[in-house]
């Protein structure tokens, strides 16, 4: 019964081993991605959590025909363990390794890429109905996490499958958690299900009670069925799903692989959309993340032995942040904190232990965020939404058309801008400038090192107009001290080095970039001028007409898409001041940027100091 | 009793009418709405809709502190009528004139700014938490329609009204339709309440059946005064809004001004978030608008006593579009079409008649709508996604992180791109070049003409990777006779002239323009190249470099912004050149375009043919 795992050969092996062996191969899984991830870093926690799942999944599944969806995506882990890249997991998240998430590249196993939230059902939901229109038999089978459940977009779909009755097998893995602990009516409904011993009992008392009403007249037997029948409908769980018109199944104990199989069969069988709701555990099976199942939900190399992490962080954007607005809003009592479900992530844990009256998790929702933002602002409040940038794309048209039309005072914090390393393609935070500066009324700021981005807030907090202020994931690591700018003036640009006949023009972390770039140069003898473009919207039109007066060249560098971000921006205003400069621009190239230590993906793309010199000395 | 409407001064003299005189002003109201909007044009069956609702919510409401804030903002002309700007309903959507949508810039009374739907719930929450945040005291109400619930964000923001427990009024204001009749397991959920016969005998029954149990002894009465209660519980309308802890009332006649008054009342006095489930008739009380709500919805100018358009529509991009589906949909049994609510508007409607398994109407829910088909494409499906350019920007995320990372061969069908008119800021779909292009694997291309679309989507079903295809509201009113590209080849645009110095580079319906600035040109001795950029992305990078060796000048011309649009790509891309030519870009500056024709706004933005003319001689 041992080395389950080490003999593992393809997917078919499972439908063979008994509910016993199984269990086995679970716990060997368990330890092999404790092992593993301890190692590379990466989610541990939610797939701990789906062992069991996904063992029964594989069993009951033949994935040579049928569809299985892993909404987000980085529960897939055992997933790839089971379809053939178990040998590769030393690799995982590391640069041309293997992803974090489903990747069609990676095996004819992973349908459909995720990455961001609540996506699965839409998709399944796709494929169910290129199935049935090809007339094919097969099972198309989405597994959503609870936290993603309460996404805008898992709710149109829910609605849309309700509707055509499509067949389409949902698993509803509530672990009550998203990234940290779950909130909405949705989660409450959820847990009222799972475990509200009123519930039950009220259950057992009715169940009794019709028992013991006395036999009567056979008249009156048939209404007492039929009151039996009503009673009944309505201590069936789930009606939620059932008022959608897709039926409920559950809850069942997802770490109980015989229960999971058995009603996974049920699922199949029953035609149209079904959801199943399976209660897991996050964190199963390893103390440490049973217990801090937010510490290990995306996690960089730790001990085994004693669940710490191997490097304590550093000073990061993000804690800065959290910092910083905590002693704002003790000044000022209109700001109150918004996140969608990255209470920590962004910082703001500690806001919202100071201040929980003023701070609003609305769950994994970021365009609802964005407006009730509009709301709060719209009355006299000066809410914070601090969110990932790649997340807040999810509420590009609430900015444009809540917040911007109106000119409503809300400042995004935006975090994890630029490239954020491990997470890979779907979560690099690079089109923010692209899609924030061509929104009318927007202000977009980036802050050159972490001393920066408190003054930013400091100031952003009382202008009267929407702000988005972007800093990148983690740290400053260049190991320069640099002097903060404390007073802001919209376009205005800081001139940190004032000589020479090329001037770099950097936003955010690339000011670093310049910086050492400059000095590099200074020894070869080339002097160049390097500008701190804290305000990527508006430019700093003065300042370009100056350069362009003086004939200076421009190297623009920035951690975002070339196309229409920071450099095109210069560009457009250069070009129209009619007068001949060269302008060279530096940033992401079109194409989405893989996973791998963003030192590596900055030299890969010729943004780290020798990329940009080479590029430079090109021009000279 | 007569002339109330004539005699109305301000929002308390509803509070003084009788129920008799509201019924009376109701009347008035439809009148005057038929009478002005049957000469501008503009939402007429969604204002008929709501006359006694808005008449009751004046009355029970104190404006002087009370939100009120309409969904989509469309049925917000009663509102307007209201609130002083009854006089000026001659100028309702005409430049410079009163918006179609609430605007915070005509009135005190517009709390908030609408226009796409489903953003009131998360508004008014927010001004909501405002109000406690403050310890004041007022209501906050939020009127949305059942079609506006589906979309996303307002369950978003339901799941997040549900959890806090704030103190809210929503307006459930349920005609069965959004823009034209509902879908989705919402919907379906919400005629049950509404009508099912079977439910309300069911209901009686069980009331009947409960009488005529035997009396029994005390110790069972218990017992039986609990399975009531459950029973009772059961038979409670709108568990799906209980579930998700919202109180529901309803639902109640919404043309009964007194029902609707008294349930208003009541609401008022309870705690915590409670819905308001008012059942209308979409066009109520002008017999043309309630046959044909849809028609109604949005509607030119027309006949008051025929209901006839004074207008017959011309051929349109729109027609175009839905005449070329069926033809290529006939050939290729893998195209399927997707709308999202707007089977008429995009010229879906008789794709779905011919083809009703292979057409989808997934709700106002755009971001389901596009996952959707990137499950479809997945599965070897071709499907074509019409969307109005404004309303796609809900899926931004979506197109970025579904489909162009896995560069799956979806079409985006854009209508309504450039500037729209009458609707206004809202709807302006102005940005969708800035925002596609910095997509990686997207291609965007735009028909100079409207034979152009249709050889563009022939040419586009072929392909393998993601199309988007942007085309104007309306027709070609130019009076060019063009002949249309039949086959098309990545990044290769068309020469229409080729002769000059200058080369004048337009997109879509700005390629006509460009024609016609040439003839006027010609006439003063000056010739200038036309240049038809059917792609947008990728450029023509092979006609550029020609270009600029020969020093020729471009001027980009586009209905687009030009922060990030074509213009400056292409400008990005003849920087990188490193030659020089002069560059000018004509597009639409960084601020909101108002309402009106869309003549009057090219010409004030300079784009019409004689705008052009001018920015082009002060280069020459």
């Amino acid at each position: 019964m041992s080395n389950l795992l080490d003999n593992y050969k393809n997917i078919n092996d499972i439908k063979n081993m008994s509910i016993k062996e199984k269990e086995q191969l679970a716990k060997e899984i368990r330890l092999f991605l404790i092992d593993k991830v301890s190692k590379t870093g990466g989610h541990l926690a939610s797939n701990l959590g789906v062992v069991e799942l996904t063992l029964s999944l594989f069993d009951v599944l033949d994935l040579n025909k049928d569809k299985l969806i892993w909404d987000v995506g980085h529960q897939a882990y055992i997933h790839k363990i089971l379809t053939g890249r178990k040998d590769k997991f030393e690799t995982l998240r590391q640069f041309g390794g293997l992803s974090g998430f489903p990747k069609r590249s990676e095996s004819i196993y992973d349908f459909f890429e995720t990455g961001h939230s609540s996506t699965s059902i839409s998709a399944a939901l796709g494929m169910a109905r290129a199935r049935d229109l090809r007339n094919e038999n097969s099972e198309v089978v989405a597994v959503i996490g609870d936290g993603a459940l309460t996404g805008g977009m898992a709710l149109e779909a829910l609605n849309d499958v309700g509707y055509r009755k499509t067949k389409l097998i949902i698993i509803l893995n509530d672990n009550q958690m998203s990234i940290g602990r779950n909130v909405g009516g949705l989660s409450t409904y959820l847990s009222k299900l799972r475990i509200d011993p009123k519930y039950n009992k009220f259950k057992e008392e009715i169940e009794s009670t019709i028992k013991r009403i006395p036999n009567i007249g056979k008249g009156m037997a048939k209404y007492l069925e039929r009151i039996k029948n009503g009673i009944k409908q309505m201590l069936v769980p789930g009606m939620f799903f059932e008022d959608m018109g897709i039926k409920y199944l559950g809850p069942i104990d997802g770490h109980n692989i015989k229960e999971v199989t058995e009603v996974l069969d049920r699922a199949k069988n029953i035609k149209g959309p079904v959801i199943l709701h399976v209660i897991t555990k996050k964190g199963k099976g390893y103390e440490f993340a049973e217990k801090n199942p937010g510490k290990f939900h995306g996690i960089g190399p730790f001990h085994c032995d004693s669940g710490e992490l191997c490097v304590t962080s550093c000073d990061t954007y993000s804690k800065a942040f959290g910092d910083e607005i905590i002693e704002l809003a003790e000044e000022n009592n209109s700001i109150v904190g918004i996140t969608a479900a990255m209470r920590d992530g962004t910082g703001f844990n500690k806001f919202a232990e100071r201040f929980p009256d003023r701070f609003f998790d609305v769950g994994i929702a970021e365009q609802h965020a964005v407006t009730l933002a509009a709301g709060m602002s719209k009355e006299g409040l000066k809410p914070i939404f601090a969110v990932y940038s790649t997340f807040l794309q999810r509420a590009y048209d609430q900015i444009l058309h809540d917040i911007c039309i109106q000119k409503l005072p809300v400042i995004f914090a935006i975090d994890r801008a630029g490239i954020v390393g491990d997470d890979g393609e779907t979560h690099q935070g690079v089109f923010d400038l692209s899609y924030l500066t061509h929104m009318p009324n927007m202000t977009v700021m980036s802050p050159k090192c972490i001393p920066e981005l408190k003054y930013m807030f400091k100031w952003a907090v009382n202008q009267n107009c929407p702000i988005a202020i972007r800093y990148p994931r983690g740290g400053d690591n260049a190991g320069l001290q640099l002097e903060p700018i404390k007073n802001f003036k919209p376009g205005s640009w800081e001139v940190l080095h004032g000589e020479g006949k090329i001037a770099l023009i950097a936003q955010g972390k690339m000011v670093q970039h310049a910086l050492l770039v400059k000095e590099k140069l200074k020894k070869s003898g080339i002097n160049v001028r390097v500008i701190n473009a804290c305000f990527i919207k508006p430019l700093d039109k003065k300042l370009l007409e100056d350069l362009v007066e003086e004939e200076v060249n421009l190297v623009t560098i920035e951690d975002n898409v070339l196309r229409g971000g920071l450099g095109s921006y210069i560009l457009e205003y250069v070009n129209s001041l009619d007068k001949k400069v060269k302008i060279l621009n530096l940033g992401f190239k079109d194409e989405f940027i893989p996973h791998g230590k963003t030192d590596i993906l900055y030299k890969l793309y010729g943004l780290d100091p020798e990329g940009i010199i080479k590029s430079i000395l090109k021009i000279v």
